[in-house]
């Protein structure tokens, strides 16, 4: 059975086989950039109509659009993770992880930033000092809550 | 000689004896949020001015000023990384790391961005399905470059 | 400064020596139980109200509450996982996790239970066979959700 | 020889080919939610008459049922504890472990909760705030107990 | 507060000052040997007649008392398991293990032995070939069983 | 080249096919119980006569009977250690290693008993309150010792 | 799919066929040596008109050529890492890390030198103690700059 | 009794009063930059004239020249390896280590680049695209020998 | 392509069906036993004549030869470092390498005993008490030493 | 209480204070040098007289004294393994072990060289190409010997 990583890599060979760059391929899906792309690379079930799109503007068989539309196991290979430019985001959050946590904290209370309500955006930006790499991480406040469901 | 992590929590005790949130310490020393809270609990060197402002406005001692201005080793307690605030952003990056690569190298080229010409901003964002944290990441791309300093 | 791990190893101590049992304290203190042991050894901030039950109820001064209701960091030490009644648990999810993963992703969808508006329930029950321990997690259902809070 | 994971695997996906869910495919073997899909998914040994149910209800060869009535090893793949869905439960225990144990040792004794004499069941509960996972983890007490077989 | 396994230490070293080994003490207290060594060594709560007797015999004062009579958390120092002596033990279960279990599968069933329910005995065997160290392991076993109490 | 391991896995399988439990065969072959097993899986090499035995019994070929002969590299796989049921002989050792190596110095001297001049048993016992797994392991005690074979 | 990995343990055979060294194969290309070494072993895409070069020079097939201009994920094998001839390297960053963290602090500030924009030098060196292998890194120093592109 | 690395931190904090950059008190004492920083942060034994010199040039007391003159156990704090501006040296390791073997022994034959015999340079260079880091390794070759010294 | 280290299990069974012993073969081919071995094995390539020496004794084709003759990369598997054989050897530094360490300084001053101008000896010596492993090792030492190659 | 390990710290210190050398401490103790030196620094148990010799040589107090007859746990700081003179040994067994086990099983048939039936020495040999460190490993050889002390 062809797992949804390898279908991923299968599918990145066809786009740019096409010439289409992601950017392009998650505009004409009408799908935010991040998503997508982390979607055909085995990150997520990619819905029916999305699925249908890709299959048709990649020509995709049965098989890869399966793949797709199956549930992931969210587990990335944990080399990847020393990867250069994957791990300049891991060290931010060291760096940084503190920081967002007492934000957090300071700002909403006791509680967590969801990573499941979540979004991300990425874009580049032009600038006089070199053209940037401009993210946006936007996730739903979660307080502690402890909700018990036969006490509603 | 009292480390600059150690300073950073007995400063972060003497703020909130002020009943100063971070935002507006922030705001008055003129600095951005994340930034300051981050140079504070230790992880980059504080630069005069704002050492100053902070003696001032917190009633620092000597010795604490002195840690505020060292040169730091960016480590985090390892440990960290789990507490539940702080592994969400980790996550993220595992989850959504290979599709920024991938974004990266298709609007870019070969490279990364940096973790150290790099900002980020932190703020709330008001929203009908509950408040959001909406947090940026700004980094210069570097694009992998052989130059030799000799063969200019 | 007194950390709150250590508060609650002294709060602990205290409470054996008036002779209450965890579970007197919590329906004196009208907290669910699972949840009081945990802010009390460390887990959580103590709201006002509960941090002056306990100071009445236990004699603590005021380092021990002012511990009691500070913000904490959730790192359990390491090792502390393979107590063995500690350990049991975490082998329950290593054998029955991917059976938990597949009934939610079955009876909800792509998502999550959350560990953050989630209640613990812990009671004894007796049983011919021997007494059991009867434990319910209630945790909200948090569907992956890609929004973002500037196309609301 | 195929592995009883790889079994699991074949047989999930002849599953939903049939159009059933797990909870419809428990309701009609008589058996608990949890314990069927973990012993589908290679975590116990199937016992004959839930493995013949099987074999006709998705049509088995004879080497899935074979699979299917092995003796496991009970070893997930290390990886997959980081998958967010099964993550948050190891988290609930990293934060709410030490209650349990402090809360069993206080209202039982010096002892553990039995991962093996246990069972644990999964429902939807409908919630207005949003509907909640409910599990039950329900485990014999088992006091340390030192007997001796040779002094009866 | 004195840790348990620091009151172990102190009460060692007051054993050998007496003269007296762990074997006469044990047989003092009409208590098992491993048993009752583990125990003052910090992994067991000692009963109050039998931290009676060592006040007596060893001359403890109030606070080792205190410390042999609480409820531990069993972890032993991670480093000692590559200590020569205790080394040994480890190595045999990984060349053996596979085949405990094999035989524990083929006599009794899905299962395993307890280590709750679980008793050692120590004993020094003469042997021509040199004298040889006589360890049994005596577990109940117990059978993976799904019992649900709210199902008697 | 069929490795011991393998050859362990196929040769069980060709067991249970002729219905003999692990002791029906080393009873047969008059070996003890659990060097047999263990032999078989890969942990031994097997002297000639005993292959011989096994060869007739289960009609083993000659790839079989030329991997168990093998001279083998004795490590298990890593992840095994925490099956339930090998995992609680790991765990006995965390919890009563330093009691037995106390033991050792205390009744024999400075050294450890042999995992190689080491011989273990395993038995059923009937107990009236569960029967019991009951294991012996009986090893040499070795002093630690200076030998130098240019010093006879 | 032809891995970079695996490309370029053939494409190294095919050199070592023809009889070039490395050092001889980098001039021809009118390439650093590092470099080349580097991207054939498949650690940088391969621009267009070296790769065709390596084709021509090399006799090499599309699929190999396809394989070096890939984008590669740059994770060496982590057990790499412990050979004699790499392990030296590490060692040497281990002991003198400090050092020219040190070193760049009081030299230029607050940064890092880049491990991107930075190329690396081989040359050997003869010496009448012994002929030595002589490296240089060049990477161009960064500050650590808080750069926020909507604030130019 | 001091550490060698407790007395280079002590000693950096006397330089930094005294005003002096490292690459100065590295002139004056007419040692190599590299060397003298890692042998005051407690890398190397300090030779007397040379820890004379920093005796006087620093106002050293006794127990600090004996700490510098101490025979060292070179480990630095694992931790520090992820400091970003140490991490960039190991991840440029990482991607050129295998590069650098095989020019090593293309170059060479079959051997290593002694981590021992063997010098590192310091200095920064200007350059119009920013100014680099610009650092030598320069080891003497061992070519894997086996010398016995009984065989001469 | 065929691996040294697949190359040197082929080699070794052989080497077995000649009834050739490890010393025999070393004897016969005028090379030190423990250095044939680990060549053969995969951790040294084989020069031409000892090569065209095991071509003929074992009958060896060409792409066993070239296996062979091939510069390796010296990374044992890590988990054979626990098989029971190899372990000791493992145990044996870490109890003694301390005591190798103050002895190597203070008999030559700061410095290693080289790993690569390094050889080994084995052999069997029979004595009264048990014939032993005779093992010598015996290196090179190398003094830290500052070579600059452009400061002859 | 003192350890053995920081006694050991104390006693060189006073050791280098007398200007002894370790080699002749060892034979004016009439001890074998390794033997020594290891005890001293924590990984033996030192005999009355040997204690008494270095009681009167060092002048030790009585703390001291005690700490040396101590039975150690032989546990080595897990760091000094990268110590660059003690990682060298452990990269011979890394890149020998595999060839060693060889040559016991040729030799001596399946077993193991014990590492506590065992001696090192130490000694310094002139060579022309420099002098070199000769260490002897020599330990009785122990066959997998499945002895039964019932089974006399």
């Amino acid at each position: 059975m062809l797992s949804k990583q390898d279908a991923g890599i299968i599918i990145d060979e066809l786009r740019q086989e096409k010439g289409l760059s992601w950017s392009e391929l998650a505009e004409r899906a009408e799908c935010p950039n991040v998503w997508l792309v982390s979607a055909v690379l085995g990150m997520h079930p990619v819905p029916e109509e999305v699925a249908e799109f890709l299959r048709k503007e990649l020509e995709l068989d049965d098989e890869l659009v399966k793949a797709l539309r199956r549930q992931p196991t969210r587990v990335p290979e944990r080399e990847i993770a020393t990867d250069p430019t994957i791990y300049r985001f891991h060290e931010l959050i060291d760096v940084y992880g503190p920081a967002l946590k007492a934000l957090i904290h300071d700002e909403f209370g006791d509680g967590i930033m969801s990573a499941i309500n979540c979004s991300l955006d990425f874009k580049r930006v032009e600038h006089p000092g070199g053209d940037r790499v401009h993210i946006t991480i936007d996730g739903k406040y979660l307080p502690y809550d402890w909700v018990q469901s036969d006490k509603q």
